[in-house]
């Protein structure tokens, strides 16, 4: 598969459609649930879709978390069981979607992207979020630990998590994703830079594929970073009841931070460009000192062969030859026809 | 004709015309009937025009597929029988038309387009609906089997299709049209991206017609499919009541797909962009190298050539010739002339 | 006068100045007058001023036809008769004008370009329309037949143009002017297809001046033709009663085509970006080709002349020149030295 | 002072400052009064504040024009006898400023920028307009006689200028200002088109020079000119009754004149990047040119003197030497070893 | 880290904390309380945050300007001690924010850059300001004078600055930080113009470089300045009564300044491109002088070098070496085969 497609459904099926994308593997999920007031917390990991549907009538806040790449199976299951949309449900199954932020009656959708490096390459993971009133649940298509800080604030309640509603929950989740950008940012440009002071000073073919391969993770991470101000921009415009005047007010702080994102993205791009110039005005440079050299021989050497060559003939009657001075005055001949032709080019600055 | 354009009436002709265009020749359409509600579902192949003027005032839903480029005068009594405006009709006649929506009174008309690969070329084939209380009529321009997967959800009642109106149908046939741009691009994609290897790794003159042959394909798919954004904009912000609220959300979710096509589209663009940057210093790069062992070669035996042209000299008298380590002299003046400037521009960094 | 300029006045002129704008010809002006309704067509070659005047109250529509240059003197006295804007009136007569739609209190004026070609270069000629009620007067600075298709639908009474009213005729000119748009893309069209398949087969300098010839005429038609979108979206938002609704259908039909045919022309212009690219690297590997072939040359010559001058030299001393194998040495060694560093540059891919 | 840059003053000047800026010679002012209306002119050079302080409260019309820039006290004298704001007459000292239209209380204050064309470069000068009641105040940092046809008007009662307000002469001046741009854009036009014809003939390092001067030319232009638009639609869209409607109809009109200036000068940058590709490809057309010529000489020439030199070596037994048509068979290799591989580089397409 | 970066938390921090980012190092803040109003001006150095909340209470207006980096200590007593926003205290404390401006209930938070040149590079310094009713804050991340003006007008009762409200102040600021762009400009001008004729005359690798870090300076600059003009837009269009409207005219003023900042910024990459052209084609042609000087050279001796060494090849039979003139009919024949060449080239202009 092209590696910058989204999971599809072949053209025509039904919407809503959740059978197993060809050429992709699930791994088991892990379905975590949070069950918490400002008084107490309960933790149950590996939940069932029964205990997670249970949980959604309680007055306290819950919030279910499913790591991995779940089986459509499983998933149709818990769509049903907390009464998701199947058309968003849809959109958490066939991961590499755009971010957006989508209402389906009284429930908020979100999808954002979560920017991970990974042995040197940069990708976006899917993270897909449900706001059903006190309820939170978010779809993590991915194994790494991104959420743990969350998980201890609400443990060991840092902060004022616990005393809040969903919504700050879901303000909390949506901060630490659009965060992570900047570590991988920072690391981004930290290549960037070494590459820079690198074509500065003299520039290989290995440095112009590093280039491209930086354009091209710059390209992609603004691809699945870019619709993020979109989603926060609907998010602080959200008319209904779901998201709180003071969570609207953090949430004014996170499409803050996801425009310094764009802002850095789009002068790193404006970066590798102006290296690009300096790269290839660097090669036509090296071009030009081989050429000057070549020059600078010939120049010399191909006059002095060619009198060499007269004076090397066989001809009977060659008067040179005979005189006493003749080779001096040869080789006197090579050192002018040599030096001349060089320092007339050299002062109409042809060399 | 020029391969982009759409087909025109000669200026001055009075709207509404249906002369045959010049150039373009017709293959006989088949008209396919379907009426159905929840329980039933009548199929008419080859349907008349009459036939299908009758289908018009019944309660049940009524979709009628014209596909293949009919002769002017079937589609003429066609459009006569159904009530379709003149202006629209031409625009079914005159294929390669910009993806647009329109009301006509009480019809809702909409020009989408189809990509399809054919032998390793992108075309466009235009998709005409008309939407007319509970009657869809559609018009394809080409004679694939495309359309097969919304008939046999309806013949064996997959989904909620026969449950649901004429607005349904139209989704259910835009979502179609729309998500064959998925494999397409898919293909696009995985081309993009094996030359983009190719090119890293060495550039030829055959990969730069290849490239161009690729933004080419892009820039007719961006042309063709770009307006379809629009398109589904204005039907989500139908204000009658031609489109239900419910097949308004799903018609959301196809709004989406035109966004991630464009999106995707754009960064092929750029990703085609940065691989002619890099063909292009690849093939500079090659000249360098090239020139740099002309110019090695030239540094080394050019002295030497100079120096054995001076001793082949035939001058009476040119001392060095009798002497007994003369010859030895000549080899080590060659030798250091030969490895002296070599090391100088060497060091120098000019080789 | 710089050919893209329009005409006009020194700096300072009081506005509505009909001078004589220096380096213009006038021609004599050939002015139609039709006058008509449902029942009745009276057609009057080169009507006078007063005549014109005399038309303006009658309950039948009138279209007065201006065509060619008029002198200055003829230009204020037709404006006088009929009454027009002085400020339209020296629009009409300084000609390159930007297409625009104006209001003069009950007056409509309206400026479109009708691109023509003309020994294969393309020029615009300026066409204004007045509407004033049932009068519709049109100025087109040229002498081309470009009207005759109307003015023969009206006598034959071809479609319904004799049953409507005179904002009907201006649709039926402005979609004239328009639709003019295409065969002139088509020829352009055509043009840069074949210079495409040269240039990809191989680049010439003549390639490159064409290339530039047709960059520079998407330019101008493109400047001219751009704003003409902005005229008819501005016809299709007037409020006032002098263009009926179903006139308005109509014009949406035209603002279409304006939009294929400004879509077409970035369409192209892309495709001359492209080109341009194609054919500078098209150059680069011819000079990369070049550069092999003196390279391969030289890595074989330049050694066996060198040795070949090494057992030339005239030193008394030197004893290969007496073995018996000796010359076979020489030339073995020619052999080795020619083919050696070709083998081995090869190896490393700099040839 | 870096040429693009206004004068300003240090940061931290309190605002309204009227300190001389550095490197700023002042000039004596001239100021001319007129004062008007249809029955009776009367003109006053070199008018004094208190004249023209008295001259504000008449009825009749009146007109301030200060030419040169004039001493910083002068400026404060009369800016405190006519009432003018202290914000606004920093802007008229601090020349350069970017063209804006702003409202202090009932002071209407613009900025607009004339062209000029001095020694073959173009700079713009500052004119700033005061429009208080029936009192116009202009200041036009220059001393050329731009503002002559006006005055002229005004003196010989051309057109309707003398029987309306100050608004009707804010549009005259304004409209002299702005059509200046005409005939310095017709001087352009020519230059860059002689400069294509010549670039597309032969590029020469001297056509380069030219070319970036003409870009930064319109670089400069652009930048002074590209406000006036804004400036002419913020008068358009004046709500309150500084501006009559009849004079509005006459602005737009001057709007018209800056879209047509402003559009031709990006018509004129596309040429001009167009040129320079033109200009890049000539250079290296006639690169591979030159080093065509020195494969084909070297492909000719240096397998002759390789074999020369094998027959000019000394060995005792060489028997070619000693054959009868030894001499006739060296020649013949010669032209077959020259004739051979120019052929095949030649059919191969190399050469 | 990245240079361009600013200070981040982790992801997943919880909003409002005031760790200690990494990699800073704390400076001693230094806090200065300005109270003052028409009559008198206390003005207190290294007040405490316990002066400061006290300052808050009173009628009269009240400056605290705190410079330098504080510990994050001092921070949060400060915030604290003065009722400042836990998200804006984190903006102030995590520098090289984005500028903006927000609303906190009835705090106006505004952050600002301030352009300063330092040892040839250009940086910014972040300056964050908080409107409380009479009391304004201002940090400044940096330790250079560039308050002084302020301090000095205050001080020393110029202009009307001590007779107005906290809004006045705020403007004052934000003018003067502003206002610091144009020396900055300049300085940037001054190098680019010097840059672009050295450029024009002959081109350098030195040059390039010095053109890469000139353009990654106006990126730099672009990057921190752009955000101001929507900074001055939201608090010129600020609903509430915190800034008068006589404020409004003057914040309008420094408006104009950030424009005539960018447009001037804009300007100047404009140039830099331009520039960047002209070095390329430099390069260009240089590399076509060396190559036509080779070419000649080669062209000239080459046919003599083969000529030669036919003649001096030892063949017991080669006539023309025992001709009485032959010597001579060799010179000829170099002369003619050097020059003859070379004219043919010349003529058809390849040389």
């Amino acid at each position: 598969m092209a590696t910058l497609m989204k999971r599809y459904h072949p053209p025509g099926t039904p919407p809503g459609t959740l059978t197993r994308p060809e050429r992709t593997k699930p791994t088991p999920p892990r379905i975590v649930l949070f069950d918490y007031d400002a008084h107490r917390l309960d933790e149950l990991e590996d939940a069932t879709p029964a205990q997670c549907a249970e949980a959604r009538g309680r007055p306290s806040t819950t919030w279910i978390h499913v790591s991995g790449h779940p089986e459509v199976e499983r998933l149709r299951e818990l769509g049903a069981a907390l009464g998701l949309h199947p058309l968003a449900l849809e959109d958490v199954s066939n991961t590499g979607q755009r971010p957006k932020c989508e209402r389906f009656d009284s429930q908020l959708f979100v999808i954002v992207s979560l920017p991970v490096t990974a042995s040197g390459t940069i990708r976006t993971e899917q993270v897909s979020l449900f706001l059903i009133d006190n309820l939170l649940i978010s779809f993590h298509d991915g194994t790494s630990d991104a959420f743990e800080p969350v998980r201890k604030r609400l443990r060991d309640s840092i902060g004022n998590l616990r005393t809040r509603k969903s919504d700050a929950l879901l303000y909390a989740l949506l901060d630490l994703v659009i965060d992570h950008g900047f570590p991988v940012l920072e690391q981004l440009g930290e290549k960037i830079e070494a590459l820079e002071s690198e074509i500065l000073h003299s520039a290989t073919r290995g440095n112009l594929n590093t280039l491209h391969r930086l354009k091209r993770g710059l390209l992609t991470l603004r691809r699945m970073l870019w619709p993020q101000r979109e989603v926060l921009n609907s998010l602080l415009s959200e008319q209904q009841t779901l998201i709180s005047a003071p969570t609207k007010i953090y949430l004014r702080d996170c499409y803050d931070h996801t425009i310094q994102i764009m802002d850095l993205l789009e002068t790193y791009r404006d970066m590798t460009s102006s290296m690009l110039d300096v790269y290839l005005s660097s090669v036509s440079n090296r071009l030009n000192e081989t050429m000057r050299v070549l020059t600078v021989i010939s120049t010399i050497f191909l006059p002095v062969t060619a009198i060499a060559g007269i004076y090397g003939m066989n001809f009977a009657w060659q008067p040179e030859l005979k005189w006493d001075y003749g080779y001096f005055f040869a080789l006197g001949l090579m050192v002018v026809s040599a030096v001349l032709p060089y320092w007339y080019f050299k002062r109409r600055g042809w060399l």
